[in-house]
């Protein structure tokens, strides 16, 4: 049933690698609405954001119009390193469904940060060098943007302080332990370091922290410490900007053999990997060229594409961040025990929102035990361990492959597979052991959060 | 510094991926000593070994003449999966070290087993499948040749009975899950399912295990339940046979480079890597046609080619298996707690122990700590996370690197990173917190172990 001319493995040559980085922002005739800054409610300014962030990233964030970016040679030095990562035909995938759609996936994991992230990380790390930094700061969940960072800082030879949300800080000890190898100081966050971190222990004295008070930490540490600043691993226009390299290879590697997807699918939690993996996709379709189906993947229990409402809200939960118009399920909602650390966000990045906003493309939720159910078949079939965040849109692809094989259809589809699941193996454990979560918040939940948004005009 | 045309990694073409593995036997003058039966010392015959091993595998052991034998189709579509592994320049080590030297690495850690392992577990889990048989038992130590095994049977629907080396079971959790994601059985050992398991624990209630102990174990199980097979992930003939995969697309890419090493550096246990990596060079060097050095690196802990005995040994604890001619510190040596445990095991595989009694490559040994400091620096500037093991292989790779910086010597040095070390942070952490232990044997202690080898005539 292979296709004799396409390998199980596309892998560009390096000189067919990008160049530039593609803005799908140049293309949108609706454009992200504007960070406001949270006390006068009116657009963030880059001489205001250039407290938080490098200069050259705010030029990148602000940039709505230029549509290719290029990319610093120092930059492409870094991707030589580990890019191109494949794409790959998932041939013993389509095998085992018995279907008649070709299914695709580009590999992210194939680097020690075990995920896309390294592509944004050793960008902003590269930029605060030019400017000059000591170091940067910055929060991690799961901790795969943490150990992203602190691999892209030790190459560059930059401080990097990463406040870690503190129940992921103990469940998993090893990610700790590989930010340290990269020589990253980690922090269990809340912590008594900040002001932030100090007022949420003082209300909340158990707290196990969140990713929103994580970030309130790493921003207050950037502002209050000369030659620092901020970064973050997702949400922003500027970290999709640097992920379309994602999505660039991948299309260069589906047109070198003629393959052009009819769907393609990503896991959304901050939207960095969807977005960087359907850029130039979604910029043939803003520009009338090609039809393509997108669908975002969030897990159930984090449903902001799904059931969030679209308008400004905080980034953080100590709101010390911009407001950002977005998909959100308010900046305090607490998601239930789910092991896709990277995808437990109350928000989703602005670029992507106004995208689903217009019809642009999909999105549906599944339930935790469903994911690890696609995890566990793919992992044995296609040889490749996958993290749970990952295996949220692995579950949509086996389910649309599945409607293929009723339908007879030979779709091709193709899917974003962000990263490895290495560090998630307790998440694993409960799901041998029939302990996974499956809660799903209730509408009553849901509306006690939209409640609480901050009010703009 | 870059030599332009050489891309920082090289992957062959699908079409460019060996069909053939190389028995670098068929090129020995003196070849490996036979294996002997433990009670009659005579040589092992088919027959007898039939009943431990696959009728195959055997044929392929006791072959020393056939120098090319065809990798069947089912085990080239598997390898196409995790398969052609990159050459990797290492331009960005070459830097941070400041060294004329040409560095490159053949990475085998771009699979979820996290080694070159699963190269001969697909190879011995096809023959057994192909036999009719229902499933393989082996034993498993820091978990890598485990996990292989187990992605190879759920691969091929066989059943997989693991006998894990306690000490991992219980300080390596996730490995074992790895495991259980893959459909394995896995038991600590010593367990009380097996007579030598019942054995060992009244005589050493405390036990946390050993190699040796745990492949008795699987062997009894193999031998007394119908239908199964025992299989080994290393010091076999067979086995260094599977692993010449990597040697052969190593020179392959090097060919298409027009690149030939000086020196090949591999880490070296039960010797499967080395002996794989170095497989067709050293046909070379045997037929007389190129000269390369070739260097083992054990730990300093557990060093059988640099302070071992050459002689006949008992390859497990339990001496239920056949005996083996090879460089051996005593079947019931137990290293000081070093934490690559793959390099752990008391003897050498027969074909390297025999290459390097004949003076065909030499061997060094390290201590842990300074292991540790090349893996670190590694991970900093090339961006992967080595395994202990493979960090041995760096160390002296390194070592050899600066040598030339003094010398101003170009030298091309290869070497294998077998595998990545995301399950052992415990060891990494014991590093960055000055816990290291750095014992090495005395030669009192080695020679107690010595005194008690079995005599042979």
């Amino acid at each position: 049933m292979a296709d004799k001319n396409i390998p199980y493995k596309i892998y560009l040559e390096e000189n067919e690698m990008p160049l530039n980085w593609y803005n799908v922002r140049a293309d949108m005739k609706n454009k992200p609405a504007p960070l406001l800054n949270p006390g006068t409610h009116q657009p963030m300014t880059a001489e205001e954001l250039g407290g938080v962030f490098c200069a050259d990233l705010v030029a990148q964030e602000l940039d709505n119009d230029t549509p290719y970016i290029p990319i610093p040679e120092e930059i492409r030095k870094f991707y030589k390193m580990y890019r191109p990562s494949p794409l790959v035909r998932a041939y013993c995938l389509e095998e085992k469904l018995g279907t008649p759609a070709k299914i695709y996936y580009k590999f992210e994991g194939n680097n020690t940060s075990g995920s896309h992230k390294l592509n944004s990380a050793i960008a902003q790390a590269y930029y605060a060098k030019k400017q000059g930094l000591k170091g940067v700061t910055t929060e991690t969940g799961a901790g795969q943007w943490g150990t992203a960072l602190s691999m892209a800082c030790a190459y560059l030879g930059l401080d990097c302080k990463v406040y870690m949300v503190k129940v992921s800080y103990e469940q998993k000890p090893f990610r700790r332990e590989v930010m340290r190898t990269y020589g990253a100081s980690v922090t269990p966050s809340p912590s008594m370091e900040t002001n932030v971190g100090r007022k949420i222990l003082a209300e909340h004295p158990g707290t196990t922290g969140s990713l929103g008070c994580a970030i309130s930490e790493a921003v207050e540490v950037a502002v209050s410490n000369p030659g620092y600043r901020y970064v973050l691993g997702s949400v922003l226009n500027q970290v999709l900007l640097h992920q379309s390299v994602i999505g660039l290879e991948t299309k260069a590697a589906m047109d070198k053999y003629g393959v052009k997807p009819d769907l393609i699918i990503g896991c959304a939690g901050g939207g960095s990997n969807l977005g960087g993996l359907i850029a130039p996709f979604m910029g043939q379709k803003l520009r009338g060229e090609e039809d393509y189906r997108i669908i975002a993947v969030e897990p159930a229990s984090c449903p902001s594409l799904t059931r969030g409402v679209f308008a400004y809200d905080f980034c953080d939960t100590g709101m010390v961040c911009p407001l950002a118009k977005m998909y959100t399920l308010g900046s305090d909602f607490i998601p239930a025990p789910n092991h896709a650390g990277g995808l437990r966000y109350h928000g989703m990045s602005p670029v992507l929102s106004q995208l689903y906003h217009d019809g642009l493309m999909e999105a549906v939720s599944v339930p935790q035990t469903k994911v690890f159910d696609a995890a566990e078949l793919f992992a044995r079939c296609e040889g490749i361990l996958p993290a749970p965040e990952s295996s949220h849109a692995i579950r949509v692809a086996i389910d649309e492959a599945l409607k293929c094989k009723e339908s007879g259809e030979e779709k091709t589809i193709l899917f974003g597979l962000t990263g490895t699941g290495y560090f998630d193996m307790v998440a694993y454990e409960k799901y041998h052991d029939g302990k996974m979560d499956d809660y799903i918040p209730t509408d009553e939940e849901l509306q006690s959060y939209f409640a609480k948004l901050p009010k703009v005009e």
